[in-house]
């Protein structure tokens, strides 16, 4: 099992603080945004009186309600469709072990969300990068990188979308590529959605539950974690019209038991948020992406593209080392008291010495905070003694 | 992945309720037992604006009450050497996952908790049975069995500890047994603990944490879920005094993230719980308990050991077939308007062909409707088909 990249990092950062230097964490996906206030009620207003296992498959209102949810926003699917779960995490671990055996493999592009791997490992399946690139904002690589690896043991293709660490939001024209290429060699198609309600510049979101025709492939990983910013919850979500895969996940569930009860009553609570809560919040990730995206690419030699997702970016530095470089931000730099916290975006490759000039940066601080951090990390570029410019 | 054996029957549950007839469930582990005011009492005060991510491996005030805990029942053990797990069955998955290999081998005495069965197909791990017998109550099988079971790729032995399904409370010499098995053939040896609070007839737990010498080997496997009535919030955890097994352990944990931050809430908060809630509680399973072994020696061919911890019963019954004997009881019987679910022992066994004249009784009710379930019991032996006797 190999350790989180984005977690290792964290040693280092406790130093830094107990220097008393201010880290700004810019390395995490823990946004800052308030929960919704129906569901901070809902937990003050828990009535029963013994907190009981749910059904192994979630409780059923919630289910019922989250259904509604998909309906409404054009991805209509019924409630013994949805298997509820302890965070995406889990989500991913049942659609893995649920469609492969050991030695299996599935293809993702890189970079990728690094616990993807985790989950692999943990599940006996092999991961194939293909590459996206910097240069195209990291959309979808051509059909023939697809089809290079595939092989007689290739299950299963996935997604991130919007994308977990790039930010790039794939278009409905990427989306209809992949359901050919998974018709054609009848391979899973995974689509973790949990940033779907992130999407900026007037874009929509095109869902993998939306492909025609895929229904017996299309494997549709969500979270509330994101969309309500409750990540303490652990809800998500596995969905498929597929019902093999359901029944199969569902003896992976029944094994665990319950997803959690609170989470679930929080979860089902959350979808009666006002929809001005996510105006708002929409128009801060926007102002802060700007923010970032604006003051990376006037720092010299570095490059930001400008998703349209999520809230992440990778950009790239004039650096040599990613990981050495965001070690040094921690151990032996600071401005004005300060100092930042990123992501080596080589742990978000498969490939080894890929992304080693690059960076993920989330943008879940406001933006003066963000402003301050981006001072930070011009300062830094140029005095770190392995700066390439 | 198999199917719970315990969750197989609720479709016959479902049609025998929609005919009218009362079902009483004594087939699962969810007690009726309310949570502990001071538990409730933290979720209704919940003042966090932000339901975060706590640390992977659980906040740091609950880890800390925790170690009090455990210092106190006579275990002492650091926070540090605590991961906090997604209910007890996370916690198991670690374990499986950190200390072994796919294709090694762990010891479990029969009968045993299914989904041991499902957490080391999952973790590609083999589970060796050896049996215990109903005759010596679910002792611990003699040495020469766990010898016998003993290969190149044996790395583990689990035990449960007041055990489900048998309710058979291991003996601190039973203990010093498997500690001598353990540092001989250089075996980890899990103890899944959760049902420590519930011992009876004045008998005292022991437990692996307490076997000295025992350090690199001991993982304790602990959930709040019974302590304190709370199943539904998700709460365990994996305790070991080796590093190298927590650091192991603990890259797992930062793939998923966290734990459920309200259960881990509510969790620290039961910590608080006063002794005479265990008092009541345990009072009460005693009488229950009382009722169920005596009603079940009372009925002719069936016998049923008295055992001492958890809350559940492994009898004996003069049947064909304890699966076709379960189903029946949903599909074909009812005595005043009312029949039993109880979960076939042969879910129990990985053995095949063992468990079938046996059932697991949770004894989950309250006495009144337990004395009403054992009546309805004894009148369907009088008449099902398949009795032995």
């Amino acid at each position: 099992m190999p350790a989180s990249p984005i977690r290792k990092l964290v040693p280092f950062a406790d130093k830094s603080k107990q220097k008393g230097i201010k880290v700004y964490h810019l390395n995490i996906g823990q946004p800052d945004i308030e929960t919704p206030e129906v569901a901070l009620k809902a937990i003050h207003n828990f009535q029963q009186k013994v907190i009981e296992y749910s059904h192994s498959a979630g409780i059923i209102s919630y289910r019922r309600k989250l259904a509604a949810y998909y309906e409404k926003i054009g991805l209509p699917v019924s409630p013994d469709e949805i298997i509820v779960t302890c965070g995406a995490s889990e989500a991913i671990l049942f659609a893995m072990q649920t469609t492969m055996d050991p030695g299996d493999e599935i293809i993702i592009p890189e970079p990728f969300y690094a616990n993807y791997n985790g989950f692999a490992i943990n599940s006996g399946v092999v991961v194939k990068p293909i590459p996206s690139r910097i240069e195209d904002g990291f959309a979808l690589p051509p059909i023939s990188e697809f089809e290079k690896a595939i092989t007689p043991r290739t299950k299963a293709i996935m997604i991130c979308n919007p994308n977990n660490p790039t930010g790039y939001l794939y278009s409905r024209e990427e989306l209809e590529v992949l359901r050919e290429i998974a018709l054609k060699y009848d391979l899973y198609l995974f689509a973790d959605e949990v940033y779907r309600e992130f999407c900026y510049d007037g874009k929509k979101h095109f869902s993998v539950m939306q492909l025609e025709g895929l229904e017996q492939h299309a494997i549709l990983i969500d979270s509330v974690s994101k969309r309500y910013s409750e990540c303490g919850v652990r809800i998500g979500c596995m969905i498929s019209r597929n019902k093999d895969v359901i029944a199969t996940a569902m003896k992976f569930a029944q094994a665990r038991l319950s997803p959690p009860t609170l989470g679930q009553v929080v979860a089902e609570a959350s979808l009666d948020t006002p929809q001005d809560y996510f105006d708002k919040v929409l128009n801060e990730y926007l102002a802060r992406r700007n923010t970032v995206v604006s003051a990376i690419n006037k720092m010299p030699g570095a490059f930001c593209p400008n998703p349209q997702g999520a809230f992440y970016v990778v950009a790239r530095l004039p650096i040599d080392n990613s990981d050495k470089f965001c070690q040094w931000l921690l151990e032996s730099f600071e401005y004005k008291g300060a100092t930042v916290m990123l992501a080596p975006a080589t742990g978000f490759y498969a490939t080894p010495g890929k992304g080693t000039d690059e960076v993920r940066i989330s943008y879940v601080l406001n933006v003066e905070d963000l402003t301050r951090s981006m001072e930070c990390l011009a300062e830094a570029l140029k005095v770190y003694p392995g700066r390439t410019l």
